[in-house]
C-alpha cells in the first residue's frame, strides 16, 4: 500500500482527547447524568445523523443554518449530523413514547457537530460534548412546577461540578416578543440594537413605535440583575396581559427553584435575545466560574415537540462538556485522580502477568511493563501512562521495590510474598500492599 | 414555520434507544470499560469524522470500502465517518504520543459507521456502537507477552459480561498467507473457497501448486477445533519456518492467556481469513452464549501504526456492543434494574418537590408527577419511566400511600413524616421509606 502525502491531520474544529482530558471529560460528563437520574431523568442515545428534513424541524432558524449535510452514500438520502440533542428528543416523544401518559423525563450526553463561525471568520465544524435533560408533557396545571424544576436540576447539576454558588441567569422571550412584534419594520435594527445591549440605538429603532413599545424597548437593555429589582422594574412599565403573566412565571419558578437549590445565585435577564427563534417561555444561562461564557443553556420550548406529531409542553437545558472542562482547567481544578495502578516490572512477563492477575483481584488496577530500560525511565513511563506504583522485581532473587510514582518513595517487597504471588497466591503480597497503596 | 409533509423517520441502518435498552448498553459499555480499566487500559475520545485520506491509511481494504466519506461544507475537505477506532488509536501513537517509551495501553467507546451489504442486499450505512482495546508498542522480547495479555483482556471482558465460560477462537494468518502467496492467478478462487469452508473447491483451486502448497491449503479447511490437536495436526504438514514459528507462538500465546484466564475456552481456526488483509499474526474472535456470530474480533496489526509515521507493533479488538445486547436479549437476561426511585403524586406540586429534595438527599433517585389522572394511571406511568415506587400523597390530611411499582404493594406513610418532610425536614419520612424501598 503506498501511502499518500498529506500530512497526518484532523479536520477543522473536532480534537482528541487523550486519557487525562478524556478522563476530565468522563468524569464530568457522570457527574452530571448522576445528578440527573437523581431527579428522575432516564438516559436516552440516539443516532449521531439524522434525515436532514426530520431533524430540521426540530431546529430554530439559527440552529437550521449550523447544521452539517450530507448525502448518505446508500440511500442517496440528505442527511444531517445532529448539532443539537432536543429534536432527537423531541421527536421520540411524539412518537415512539407518545403513548406515555404524563411527564417524560429523559437526558443524554455525547457528541453534537455545528458549523459555526469562531469570531466572524468563515465557517467551521466544530465538535461539542454536551449533556443535557429534557421535560416534555405533563399536565396543564404542571407547567410552573416544571420551569421550577428545570431551573432546579440545573443548579444541581453544575452544583455537582463545582460547590460553590450557582450562578443561573433567568430570562422570558414574552416581553422582547412583544415588543419585536410592535415595531413593524424596525425589528432587524432592534434586535441587532438589543444584542449589543447598545441603548441608544435601540433608542433610534424604536422613535417611530407607539410610546409604550419604545419605553419598554429602551428599558430592556438595562432589565437584568437581582431577579426581584428586574421584576420590579419591569412591573412599572406597561405591558400587554401576556407579559405580566410571563412576570410572574418567572418570579414564581425563580422562588420555588431557590426553595430546591438553595446553592444557586438567580439573576434575571430580560433583554437576552438568544434563541429567541426558539424558545416559548423561560430562558436561561448557567454559568461556572472560571468560564467566560453561560457553560449551559436552556428554556421553554411549547412549541417544537408538535412538528413530529404530538403537540407538548417542554422545557429543557444542555451544558457544554468542554466549556466546563475549560473553566476546570482555568482554575487548576485537579483532573480526576487515577484510582491505584501497579506496573509491574519484570524479565519473567509471564511471572509478572500472574502477579498482576493478583493485584487485580484485589481491586487494583495492574499490567506488567512491556517496554524495555533503565528503572529511572520505567517511572516516567509509569508516570506518563497512569500507573501510581512500579513494582520492580529482579530477575534473580535480589527482591522487588515498590516506588510510588507521585513522589519515587521505594520500600522494599520480600521476594517470598513475590515468588508466591508468581505462583498464583498473591496473599502474602497484597498483605505487603495496601499500606504503600493507600498513600497514593 | 411550515411542516413538511415528509414522515418523521431516521434514515437506513441507525436508531435510537429508549432508557430499558440505553440502560443495557451502557451497562455493557461500563462493564467492558471497567474490565479494560482494570487491566491497565487508559480511555481516549476521538472524534465521530476524520480527514478521509488519514483515516483510510489505517484502514484495511475491505474496511476502506465501507467508509461513509462526504464534503465538510466549511473547508471542502473529504472527511469519513469513523468505520473503526483503530486507525485513530494508531494515528494517536504515532503522532501525540510517540514520545512514550513504552507499551501503550489504550481503550476507547462509541459510536462507528459503515456501509454493509446485509444478506447481499444493496449498501446500506449501519451504526454500530463498540468498545474496545490497542496494545501499541513495547519491547521486541515483548511480543508473546501481549498477545497473551490481548486474549486474556479479551476474554476478561466478555467474563464481565457473561459469568460463563468465554469461547475464543484464536487463529494466526501466516499459514493462509503463505499458502496464497504460493498459488499465482489461483488466488482469488483459494480465497472464495477458503471463506465457504469448501473442501473441493480449494482442491480445485490449488490443482496447479506445488504439493505442500495444495496440502497445506486442503488441511486449511479442517484445521479448527481444540488448540493443541489443531497445532499438532498442522506440525504434520510441510511449512515454511515463519508458518512454523507462527504455529509455536499460537500455542504459546493460548497457554499463557489461559493461565491468566482461566474462565476462556480457547480453540483454534487457521482457515478463517476475515481481516486477512489487515491483521499481521495472531488474530481471534470471542463468542457469548446466545450471539449467532463473534461479539468480539482483533489481531495483531503490526503494519498499521506505522502508516501513521511511527512503526509500533500492535493488537487490539473491538467489541460489538448492539451485538452483545441481542444475545442478552435471546437469552433473556434481565435489563440492569433501575435504581429504588420514588415518584411522589401530590396536588400541591410544590410541597411534593420539596419531599422529593428530601427523598433525593438520602440517595434515592426522586421527582413529582407531572401528570394527571386516576391512581392506577399513574402506577401505569411510573412503571412506564423507570419508577419502583409512587408515593401518592392526599390533597387534604387523609394521608399517604406508597406503592411498589411492581408488584402494587402499598403501605400507608404517616401523615406527621409528609408534613414534615415538605416543610424540609425528612428525618420522619426517611424512617419509614427504607424497609419498603429495600425490597424494590
Amino acid at each position: 500500500m503506498s501511502i499518500p502525502p498529506s500530512p497526518v491531520r484532523l479536520p477543522a474544529g473536532v480534537r482528541d482527547f487523550l486519557p487525562r482530558a478524556a478522563a476530565r471529560r468522563r468524569s464530568i460528563a457522570e457527574r452530571l447524568l448522576a445528578a440527573f437520574e437523581a431527579w428522575g431523568y432516564a438516559r436516552i442515545v440516539t443516532p449521531v445523523f439524522e434525515c436532514a428534513d426530520v431533524l430540521e424541524r426540530g431546529l430554530g432558524a439559527d440552529a437550521r443554518a449550523t447544521a452539517i449535510r450530507f448525502v448518505e452514500p446508500g440511500t442517496g438520502e440528505v442527511v444531517a449530523l445532529r448539532p443539537d440533542f432536543t429534536p432527537q428528543v423531541a421527536r421520540l416523544a411524539a412518537t415512539r413514547l407518545a403513548d406515555v401518559e404524563g411527564a417524560l423525563r429523559l437526558c443524554y450526553e455525547g457528541a453534537v457537530h455545528r458549523m459555526t463561525a469562531p469570531g466572524r471568520g468563515p465557517l467551521a465544524p466544530r465538535e461539542v460534548l454536551q449533556a443535557g435533560v429534557e421535560l416534555i408533557g405533563g399536565a396543564a396545571d404542571a407547567v410552573a412546577a416544571a420551569d421550577a424544576e428545570a431551573l432546579a436540576v440545573a443548579a444541581a447539576a453544575l452544583g455537582a461540578i463545582d460547590p460553590g454558588p450557582v450562578p443561573i441567569d433567568v430570562g422570558h422571550v414574552a416581553p422582547a416578543r412583544w415588543v419585536l412584534g410592535a415595531v413593524g419594520d424596525a425589528r432587524p435594527a432592534l434586535i441587532a440594537a438589543l444584542a449589543r445591549k447598545d441603548k441608544a440605538a435601540v433608542a433610534r429603532a424604536v422613535a417611530a413605535a407607539p410610546a409604550d413599545v419604545a419605553a419598554a424597548a429602551v428599558a430592556l437593555v438595562g432589565l437584568w440583575g437581582p431577579v426581584d429589582d428586574v421584576v420590579a422594574r419591569a412591573r412599572a412599565l406597561t405591558w400587554p396581559a401576556d407579559v405580566t403573566v410571563a412576570l410572574a412565571e418567572l418570579e414564581a419558578a425563580v422562588a420555588a427553584a431557590h426553595a430546591l437549590a438553595p446553592g444557586a445565585r438567580f439573576t434575571a435577564d430580560l433583554g437576552e435575545l438568544r434563541g429567541f427563534d426558539y424558545y416559548t417561555g423561560l430562558r436561561f444561562a448557567g454559568y461556572l466560574h472560571g468560564a467566560g461564557d453561560a457553560v449551559l443553556r436552556g428554556g421553554r420550548y411549547d412549541g417544537l415537540v408538535g412538528r413530529y406529531g404530538r403537540p407538548a409542553r417542554a422545557i429543557g437545558f444542555a451544558i457544554d462538556i468542554e466549556a466546563v472542562a475549560h473553566a476546570q482547567d482555568g482554575r487548576l481544578v485537579a483532573a480526576p485522580l487515577a484510582s491505584p495502578g501497579v506496573l509491574i516490572a519484570i524479565a519473567d512477563r509471564r511471572a509478572g502477568a500472574a502477579i498482576a492477575a493478583a493485584v487485580r483481584a484485589a481491586g487494583l488496577r495492574a499490567a506488567v511493563d512491556l517496554g524495555a530500560g533503565a528503572a529511572a525511565a520505567r517511572l516516567a513511563y509509569a508516570a506518563e501512562t497512569g500507573w501510581t506504583h512500579v513494582l520492580a522485581i529482579a530477575p534473580t532473587d535480589d527482591g522487588a521495590v515498590l516506588t510510588a510514582v507521585a513522589d519515587g518513595a521505594a520500600r522494599p517487597i520480600a521476594t517470598a510474598a513475590i515468588a508466591q504471588a508468581a505462583a498464583g497466591d498473591a496473599a502474602a503480597l497484597l498483605a505487603e500492599l495496601p499500606a504503600a497503596i493507600r498513600r497514593a
